[in-house]
């Protein structure tokens, strides 16, 4: 089942905070917020001690009085459940809820999300305050839905707590069965690391070098993941059992969560909190950086979990904690773009964060559409535009899902393995990176796509194209559906260190790319890492082009005549040696590239798969990304200007401009930041 | 009542250790101290395993004997309290006393400061070492006065023991009497952060980011002043009871301890440790770094305190400890400049430090004005030839004070505020030392202002002009007196990022600059941190010149027609919005910049305010330093050359050359870092 | 004695580990190593948890199976004591056996290398494990040596457990007897750090600014190496006792360990793990960098520990962690450079680590000869040819050992105490590596010579030229010792920061060199660490050449007329003070430079001490490296080319290339990394 979010119409909406604000301001709020055509408003998320103020005494009326005045001026409420912030009394009395660092040292009141998942009592408070608020609020007439927790994984996504401990062991029993089975799969023969008892079983800990076994750390990801999941089932299943009229969701994509598995198993829709400024801060120093528009890569990863889902969050304004982070305000226009980049990437809801600029705490520079002041400002007359655009379009838009020939693969076991090891993880990182850049940039729409044990040729064939850049765990199942895919007719293309690991990160004993040499047509004849003093490896085309073949060189073995050797090496100690090979398969095509992607070789890979880049309708400019939602066979297409330029872009035939119901053709000026949705 | 050094002549003197050195070697070395002019010798400070070598039990023999031959040759001393450094004993049996880092790490004996301000046990030890050391010298003769520890809140200034915690929440309650005042004033609102018990409340832990509430965390500098000046007063007080003949005093300059507070309740007047020579490896890439020059900064931070101070450390030579902070060696003459840099800014004292490098411990790199050798140095030359000098002025000089007709604004809540807080603390630094160093080239002497709630219409009409750069936290009646000031005559000037925040730190519901609104004319009407991969912003002047607007930009909205604008932005989305605003308001002039401060802006700032920068009576180059000493109404011109080259100064009239009697006119050279005072 | 290892032929090995694959291989693998002309086997090193699965229960099944089955196939065994890596039950178990940080995190099960030497516990369960091994295999034909523990102080070479606290108070207590003289040798009076009892006595504690008493700091990497070969002789001593017929040795060089002492009391030769690839990812910046060749320094330090010495682990392909250090693959011919780089240096014993890339674990980066999956590879090829030149040249080159006339001098007093001090270690460093530059560009041969307080002239007189770059730590013995060598017509050079210290690390109250004045002729007038933006200082030599002189300068004063000036500052305040002073001292000279040398001044210098460059036999490259073996007066050449480009070189006379047994003559091309002996 397919778990997205079912709006009939595109809904706008905001955080908000009655607790921070003296009651006096709440209706003028309210009332504004409906002027702006919003519909949800936020609640309760860092609300605990308002709710339940000393253990055991329950008290719902601000918030009954805010939600029913709200209700009385014709707005939703989402509800949080508060267990991101428990209060100063419950970590006091009961202090085994903290998380502890790997070097033994505890987090402690005084920010947020300083709890572990696994504490007894933390589940036990949590499920007694969820429980309360379910009971009081699951008959609302304003409460349309709940949101778990806040930001699951956000600010930590590590946990050591004794809690932690004992319950990875009781994880790692109920995985392995058999201490022989565990030694097997962690390699604890290297270095003596043999495991006799199960009281020998902790989390990864303090170590010379800080280099934890790394099989062992791969299932310290997994079992944080299913900590995450063990928790907010608590609060969903007390939820689902006292209601079935409110849905239930959650807002994140953080560390070491599944968020596909904790979506499909218990919410009803994903949602995602989006802040595009970190772009500005972001110490990107590649060609061409994406900056804010890399939203579009979180926007897809969000949508391959639910193809519509919920923005929670939408940046407002400056972001910024008093201490980091900061950043500076939107441009004139930004928060218009950026709320169109979660719709054209098939966000059905949008809410601001905030309604108003915090004036105390840590987030007092994470500013709301309002300022402190609370006067007029150009952010509220920015959104305020948006909510009668999204009046015209939201109805028609609505339900429509984004449309890609070609899906980037992406999978937990890989990202949480390349996250210790240096060896393929950061290529991985950098590859995704610059084919999304090359996509982007070549207006080919592009799906993100979570590949699985379970993933089906069926599921693979949605795409003419698939991008695995560096995947070093691929099982022997993985290996035999992509060739299956091929044979059908699929593409896919392969970067260097693909296949070479087996599920535990311990590697085959087989040549590279393991179980993907018969597809690939490849075996890894010979391998290096770049070293930083040589010159930088160059690979020449059959055509002539060279490019450069930077951090990682594999030279290729050709295991057969179907193959074509579209580049070899040009310079080092490879010179000659195969470096991109193609391989026919069937009806289908696989790609194997004996390096690390960059702008320049992804961009001529998209050259090479010949996918829709929609110039037959449209020429483009880089800085103007392409969306198409799709709907009743019906193209909506989104046009947005991430510069602070105008741009020129030609449109091949008549188009309905649908924010102003004027037809266009030809070349048009797209203002600064400006956004076009055209059918 | 000012606190100030009350000395009738400027007197030299050298700080020395007894008990490091063989007791042959004591006669002479005060004799040679003698021949080069020295009054006064420091002793003491890090001698309490010598005083009460175990617990309960003193002994005051060796420095008996030292003091006796130091009176005998005629020489006066200045006996230090020890505890500065606890003896092995002391925190071997009472580990309490010790200090520990926020993540709960104690810092051991082994080196210096170990220990906190609110340990009961320490309290009572260093009470104990005090008494018994004041009665014992109270009635020496050639003992004049004491200083108080040594450098408190050098090396570390938190503190996170078990004491501490607890004497912060007794703090925390007798300043805010109910938990809801303490919710309120910290803003626990903001996650969940609300306390319902006392026992809930700590000094700031560690948290997930290190980001602690900011509200509490200036509370938590605010108590550990407060802990430093309770654990002095407890000295304080010991002394004041024996004896009144001799004056008490301490060194210093350290964070989180308000300087001024602590001299006007308990000292004589206040003292410094200067040395310069860190400015020649202090990583300052700014435009024409001031280097050594930054001591007059400082100094000038040590006269908003005591208009006349003493100098306990005067660097001697090359720093540096074994294992960091090495400087190289003071070039020739240079010794003799920083010596006249005191002076110039106030000083009546100055003691060397120290008298012979030491040959054992951290310090062997720290080197005294003798080597290890104890042979004929050019640092003893040099200091011979300042004693010789001072013979023939520290008459004339002394009790005479530094003359300014402008002042740059600092306080305390600001500092410790914007030490947390990236939105405004940097900016204020940054503008500081750029103001600073406009006024330094432009030969326009400066003071430094420290601004309190007790501040009155009087104590500011000192000064024509005061420069407040990014002052972020102003009350009310701070405002209030500032703009009495101007409609008296006065001028200020504020940047960016003023008052916006209350004595709390959390914000103003009013547009910037909340209650300055009125007397700059101006609210904020859009805002922005600069961001990297933009182009530089820029003003225009009316004038045509144009000036970099660095990290912060404010467009300024008016609010009246008895404004001026100055300057507008003449690129970024803020192009055409006023910068820069001159505001008439009945005598005086306000200037708001939306900006932040560099040396350029401020240069210009500082000819529009037309001060008096001495061009009638001399035209000088930048690297000489000017400044002015008055008594009786006499100006002592001191002329200090930074600089490794000769330098040429017109004197545009005759004016004596009070180190050599002549007089001097026209084109005179000063010599690499030679020095001038001049009648 | 002198301890060396005794083969009669040059031998090759691999190491393996049986325990990890399994045993069908075994056999295949045997065979191969025989195939490939390997003698050595080394196995066992840490495999605890095979031999001992729980608390004693012993099992030697499968290693007995794998040496059988060598020993059948004609292989010898090295057997490595298991202690490098304590099981986990043992870990569990016995907490106190675990290694701690200073500031107080323990070092837990995980990694390796996790327990410390002075655990009480720690010490008889390796007595155990130790015993049952040797009793085990005292006897069997196969197994010539033993191999203690492994890489003793490699990851970690700081120990702060209880344990290590309470035999560091111990071994304080046997080395100074009374509190007084600890108290005299730390200097403790500094800062008031006097000890008044035993139990006072620690480790170097967390401290403020991490800065401890250096002189407590330097007799702490003292009792660490004392803790280390305490522990190594409980091993040893237990296998002396129960055999004669095998050697002992173990594989190092790291931190805090006097690895001379160690060999000297303990083994019979010293053995060394050569990884010369960490070169090629070493962040050397410096000028001409040695890469891979810095190993040449590396193996002559060994040398100096034993003359002849084996290699247990030589590299063999691209290493790395899963998470760090991850270096390129070694270009074609760098395996069989590496392997005669080690043999030219004086190795008769050359193991490869290891056969095979573990598949599993931390090093699956780690590359053995042989690939994961077991296929022909070139790294296999290339062995196989090392291992057939070997077969030809390896008897009549071992026991031959390396021929030089200048040392380059190294103390441990020094190194210990100069990686804390700033003011020399970092200049030591940085001079002998050029030191040893210059000699390799200048094709020099040099050694490395280890200067004791036992050392005698007749030690010294091995040499023409002894190179004694920044050696603060100089008692009078050894100016003493210094001082006749040169008088019977030795050359010494000495750099700025000489002869200041005593052995305790506190600084004699003379002018510097100390004792070495007389020696050089000079004193120190005066001393400046450079400026970091000031001009660089530059010497002139007589001859009107010039050289920077970076970092530190000392302006030295001539005591006599023995003295030539050699050069002089050129520029900074030092401006035409004498700054290389050459001192003829009867038969022999001194040299005195008051700065820190570089590859230039350093090669002047060589040429100014007329070293034998043998260029009346060759001409050489500076990217070939000269070295000499000689025996029984013949004299082995070994030219080895680091190069990635062919190297011409020129042979003046006939000489016979022995891996060929071609006589060549005259212009010889060398391919890249390609190697010559020659007779």
């Amino acid at each position: 089942m397919v778990k997205k979010l079912q709006e009939d119409k595109i809904k706008l909406g905001v955080c908000y905070y009655p607790e921070h604000w003296p009651e006096s301001l709440w209706e003028d709020d309210f009332k504004r917020m409906k002027e702006l055509g919003f519909t949800y408003v936020r609640v309760g998320e860092f609300a605990w001690s308002v709710f339940e103020p000393e253990e055991g005494a329950f008290s719902f009326e601000l918030f009954d009085r805010a939600v029913n005045l709200a209700d009385k001026i014709g707005l939703k409420i989402i509800m949080g459940t508060p267990t991101a912030t428990p209060p100063a009394w419950l970590t006091k009395k009961y202090p085994d809820v903290l998380n502890v660092t790997q070097e033994g040292i505890t987090i402690h009141h005084g920010e947020r999300r300083h709890y572990n998942y696994n504490s007894e009592n933390y589940r036990k408070l949590s499920s007694i305050i969820v429980r309360e608020m379910v009971k009081h609020y699951k008959e609302h007439p304003a409460i349309v839905g709940w949101q778990i927790d806040n930001e699951l994984n956000c600010e930590r996504d590590v946990f050591y707590s004794e809690s932690d401990h004992f319950a990875f062991r009781e994880w790692v029993k109920k995985k392995y069965h058999t201490l022989e089975q565990v030694n097997e799969a962690w390699g604890t023969v290297f270095w003596n690391q043999t495991y006799s008892d199960w009281d020998q079983i902790y989390l990864t800990r303090t170590t010379n070098q800080g280099s934890p076994n790394p099989h062992h750390a791969l299932d310290e990801k997994r079992f944080i993941s299913d900590s995450v999941i063990s928790y907010a089932r608590l609060q969903v299943d007390i939820i689902r059992e006292h209601t079935t009229k409110q849905w239930v969701s959650t807002n994140g994509l953080f560390g070491h969560l599944n968020s596909h598995q904790l979506t499909n198993e218990l919410l009803d829709f994903f949602a995602y909190d989006s802040y595009p400024n970190f772009g500005s801060v972001a110490d990107d120093k590649s060609e061409k950086p994406l900056r804010d528009r890399k939203w579009s890569w979180n926007l897809s990863v969000v949508r391959s979990i639910s193809p519509n889902f919920a923005i929670f969050e939408q940046q407002s304004g400056p972001g910024g904690w008093v201490t980091r982070i900061g950043q500076p305000s939107p441009k004139p226009g930004q928060l218009r773009l950026w709320t169109y980049q979660s719709i054209a990437h098939g966000s059905d809801m949008v809410l601001y964060f905030r309604w108003r600029t915090a004036t105390k705490g840590t987030e007092i520079y994470w500013h709301g559409i309002n300022d402190y002041h609370n006067q007029p400002n150009r952010r509220v007359q920015e959104v305020d535009i948006v909510g009668k655009e999204i009046e015209k379009i939201g109805e028609q838009i609505a339900g429509s899902e984004f449309f890609a020939e070609a899906a980037i693969v992406i999978n937990y076991d890989n990202d949480w393995d390349g996250e210790l090891d240096e060896w393929y993880g950061p290529y991985a990182s950098k590859s995704k990176n610059d084919w999304f850049k090359a996509f982007q940039y070549s207006h080919v729409p592009v799906d993100v796509f979570h590949l699985t044990g379970d993933t089906t040729v069926e599921d693979l064939r949605k795409y003419k194209v698939l991008i695995l850049p560096h995947m070093a765990i691929v099982e022997k199942e993985t290996a035999n559906v992509l060739t299956d895919y091929v044979k059908q007719g699929g593409k896919v293309v392969f970067g260097c260190r693909t296949g070479y690991k087996n599920k535990t990160g311990q590697t085959y004993t087989l040549p590279f790319p393991g179980y993907l040499a018969d597809l690939t047509g490849i075996t890894v004849e010979d391998f290096t890492r770049a070293q930083p003093f040589d010159d930088i490896t160059q690979i020449h085309m059959k055509n002539g082009k060279a490019f450069a073949a930077h951090d990682f060189n594999e030279s290729l073995q050709l295991n057969g005549d179907h193959l074509e050797v579209m580049a070899t090496y040009a310079n080092s100690y490879l010179e000659g040696k195969p470096a991109l090979v193609k391989c026919t398969v069937e009806e289908g095509i696989s790609y194997y590239f004996g390096g690390v992607f960059d702008l320049e070789i992804a961009s001529m890979m998209i050259d090479e798969l010949a996918l829709n880049n929609y110039n037959h309708l449209l020429a483009l400019p880089e800085n103007v990304e392409l969306s198409i939602r799709r709907k009743d066979g019906e193209n909506y297409i989104f046009l947005l200007n991430y510069s602070d330029k105008e741009q020129e872009i030609i449109l091949k035939q008549n188009m309905q401009n649908l924010l102003t119901g004027e037809v266009i053709y030809e070349k048009v000026l797209m203002k600064p930041f400006d956004v076009l949705v055209l059918k």
